[in-house]
């Protein structure tokens, strides 16, 4: 796949596998670990990133939301994107959500990822502030009834707030591809200019 | 019963139960009819609510979470409390939610019921600003994935913000019976001095 | 409302409903219902949709989907999209797939929404193709276990293919609204050319 | 956060995390460690709690609910309420119940939390006997149908007692707070006296 | 077959059924009609009851449950037991149980059926209290989260009194069937005496 | 609580805590540890359980169910009943179901327990043959959907056979001391005679 | 489409529709209504079914049963297999399963279709029996835990018995096409003889 | 069992397992042990299967489901059915199932096997072209919503495609036996040919 595609992107991979793969990396390649993604990147040395222009925001509720949405970052660059990354805003303090959400704007963002677990609340409170579509990752962090990702699966499902899109829970990797897509629509149009 | 405590309530009221309650009031008893509540209040003519002091703040996501907040009211007033009511005020919207919540804090509320449907994200926020307990309200008004008000519990369960307490799915009666405990309780004290 | 914004979108709208609101169109206003989609739009006479240049692929997998992407329809085409729709493509016959799709792609459509009951597998096959975003919407046609559209949320959520978000069951509006989204944000940039 | 605050709060504290923490502790401050609640507690050494007067009562069914319970309790003693402690009532032995019930309502507790897996009807009974506020607390003691806590959270929601509102399941810190907030609120117009 | 065993035994049945099994009823027959248990039974004229001297409690949590319980006690009686029934005894007073269950004690009876809907908590407080079997019956009187009697069957299952089994919800008839067997086989013995 | 009865019966003990158990036993007790069912009881050396006549069948449908179903044998002869056992009688061979079922009916058994995991169908079977109260218990031997038990527990609350009743998933000490309740209580009278 | 195959098959026909439909039949077609199916079926006159010579047992568990079964049966026999049916088998009493199962052994047919709500178990049985190939078929009728067939469904996918397959819930069609497909591939080789 | 029927087959074995049952091995016997289906057949060495001329075509969507259809390929192998499998073909990818999937055709089976976790679209997509039955398997591959194969399990009972049968979760040894009962069934009349 290497010779083929120039690049073998791996996701989930734990300490273990990234040692098993470090030994496997062939002499005209190298490799890069992404240890809160938990990703694993190899490419041809000559390989570079096709830059797009897309640009993507993205916003995290708590820090345990951190691991997925690095997974997204790591997606989306490695397809071509800049990636705007704030983490844990919370939405218990509503106060500390604006700031990072007014810099994201004047950035003109193409698109907003929010990760959140728990209640989920940061998605809709996001997509109710933003005209840019918002793709929503429920995470696994969360406890008793609606454990495992489910209350913030459902909130967000259930959001009032228009303009909004989910993906499965701890869905890293399909938030950041279709963020992606999303982004480099709009930049393929607007790097044309 | 109306005899033995000279007040019956009936919750949960349709149309037809109601016309047949009114052609059943004795003479020296009134008969309280609240349409959005569906609860009707027998009184004989003589009883007067016994006035606690107790403030209960009360907000709504939306219009249709009204009814369940109307239970929550009446019951809260006919148990003595004083409510203050702010209907509406969404979350798509943030911006709507803060100057209804800053006039409850200038009333210096000793506790606010939170009645919200579909993501239920409201409590959070609310709970998330003020240092006064929450009793949060699922509602069924949600729809799809988590409908029946699913979603709405599983979020207030999950709900990352602290000082908060939920009641049943559309539990507006149980939610005015618990917030009347813990506003007559504060009270009971205030009126000491 | 009318008076403020020039138009007013009605969903989920009941025959009864319908003609409640015929009786109370003002002299300056027209009334459009859209029966399948079960919309209601009431426009000031000289309101007019402003084109936006975003395009819209949509497709559902039976006839019994297209009263929900209807609902997308409408939101997006009020929201100043154009819409490309090609219902009843179903998976049992794969082959049904290929030939709309090829028209979608020919079209150069900025997203492709794709409504499906049942099992859902619409979504997974369509985005494995294209390479434009897709949103998934599950309805409620379905059967015994994962009846209510709860197979089909599940199918598109565990989707294999990359590129795909999803929006709640039956969830046409917020499919069409986030669909609007990504549209016109390729398409503010593509008619800046 | 020491520096800001004067004290840390750290909840749900393993073994090994709390060696940790031990090695970490500044010279001038002091770490007490809570092993039922498995929480630990940094402070300045010149922290000191400011008292309220809130008086909490905490009850469980078992004995396999104390951990959830201390976490209750070390939360809401932290933000200076009195807590009075009664463990392993059960509710099989419902005359078991009666006697530390009695105890509490001579105490005049404000609240009083109740902490109990399986069946959960312990809250059911103890809100059925006294008239404060009763914050119900399911934990994750049971098995089979209804394991995790679930039937106890359901047995709660549902309950027919009124004045009682449940917390997530092992939910002790969030009962904690909530319960800290009501005796609080009294306690601040008891202690103006 | 009522040629064949002398009597029919038809359950769940509505008004409109009722009044047609009416005008089916032959010469040598008449038809015994239980309103509350939804129960008709025809039987021949010269068909008697044989009475086994099983002996049968049966007590309800609230008035709304009564109908389930008056299946289990048409079925019981027509299986030859005696069954003492007291209705509404509620658990959110603990005190109106105690004096029905020692006259139920009192009359040694040789089972205890005890109809619950929403909490259940019923079942756990007779059957801690008690040493004969107890069948514990979940109705469907319940509303929210565990609605259509699942909290009150959770929380039967959960049950930590011993001494206890459980039917499905609504199941009078099951109840009656399995506490018969029961009784009769005590009663078999004590009537050889 | 050995001093104040003579006995201590400790269930779900594992290897490691049975060891402990053994280096505590008083000089004037003896332990006696079931391997399968991970019961230990501990006795005075002079205590002796009183044989109360009681006859409980006692079956189960594969080799995995028999540790669920020792837990009953071990309570119901601690409780002084006398149990006869057959295990591995499966329902894919209804042949091998029939033989055993008849030696417990030449036996007389007051009641009979079955124990079975995946679809449960045995208690169906059986109850539909025997005419003794018959006590389901659904064991957690099962895969895939329906898992953890919930299939067999579902079938038999389903059961179309009367005069059976269930407890919970893997409960085979509610079984045993449900039915051995029943078993003493006919054997009550019998051995008055 | 009646033009095109000769032939037109409509399931889930209420009342209503089939009226509706006979006006619409064409001069040179009949209509054949199968009310317990609720299946109609039209033909050109001159359309004859192409018999397969495969041969399908059906059996069910209850009465209630029959109209799923009759759907199996109606798409079997238009798909040329011919049906070999036995109803109301029941599993309460195993004897009654003996001597129908014999005869479509006799019969030597190619594939059994077993239909049955609640505990669905008499899917195992068949399958414990015989050596062709079990299609088994839950169906909706169940109450309570486990209702609308989720019960019958769990039990048959928990099958011990090997040889056996399940369609879904209430699924008539399905099984009849599968069962079809399976008793015409083995009619194919046979009638070739 | 080995002396009795001449084999014993062992699924879901362990490395440990197959170690200690290497140790027990007869002399007049070998082990065949097949590492991914994790299943071990010891059989007499004069043991040999009598093959029946079935033909069963094997499918998976993806790598991680070839352990699931291994244990099907070695069940129907040891029936005495011929398999044809091929692994990994996608449905991403819709292209890579022609091929296969024509070959399987030109093969002539007489049932197709396809393993398939996440959405389960295979079997859906395979059940559209063939004309053969389909014995559809869930896997568990899957994460988050719908995770453990449930999303698959649902897809596949909701699957629009008719001709299709379903097993339990990862149930290959169950889909390996029926679909080897409806092979044999075809070949026993083909052989007689």
């Amino acid at each position: 796949m290497l010779v083929a595609t120039g690049r073998v992107i791996v996701s989930r991979c734990e300490e273990k596998q990234i040692r098993a793969i470090k030994r496997a990396v062939p002499k005209d390649a190298i490799l890069q670990t992404y240890a809160r993604a938990k990703i694993v990147v190899m490419k041809k040395k000559d390989y570079s990133i096709r830059k797009t222009g897309g640009k993507i925001g993205l916003l995290t509720a708590g820090t345990s939301d951190i691991p997925v949405a690095e997974e997204a970052k790591v997606i989306a660059e490695e397809m071509g994107c800049t990636v705007f990354a704030s983490y844990d805003l919370g939405v218990a303090g509503i106060h500390r959500v604006m700031q990072p959400l007014k810099e994201l704007i004047a950035k003109n963002v193409d698109v907003i990822i929010v990760v959140a677990g728990r209640e989920g609340a940061l998605s809709s409170v996001v997509a109710g502030i933003v005209d840019v579509p918002v793709i929503a990752v429920p995470t696994s962090n969360s406890y008793g009834f609606g454990e495992k990702g489910l209350g913030a699966l459902m909130a967000m499902l259930q959001s009032c707030s228009l303009g909004l899109a989910v993906v499965n829970i701890d869905g890293g990797i399909a938030a950041g591809a279709v963020a992606t897509l999303i982004a480099n629509r709009a930049a393929k149009f607007r790097t044309n200019i």
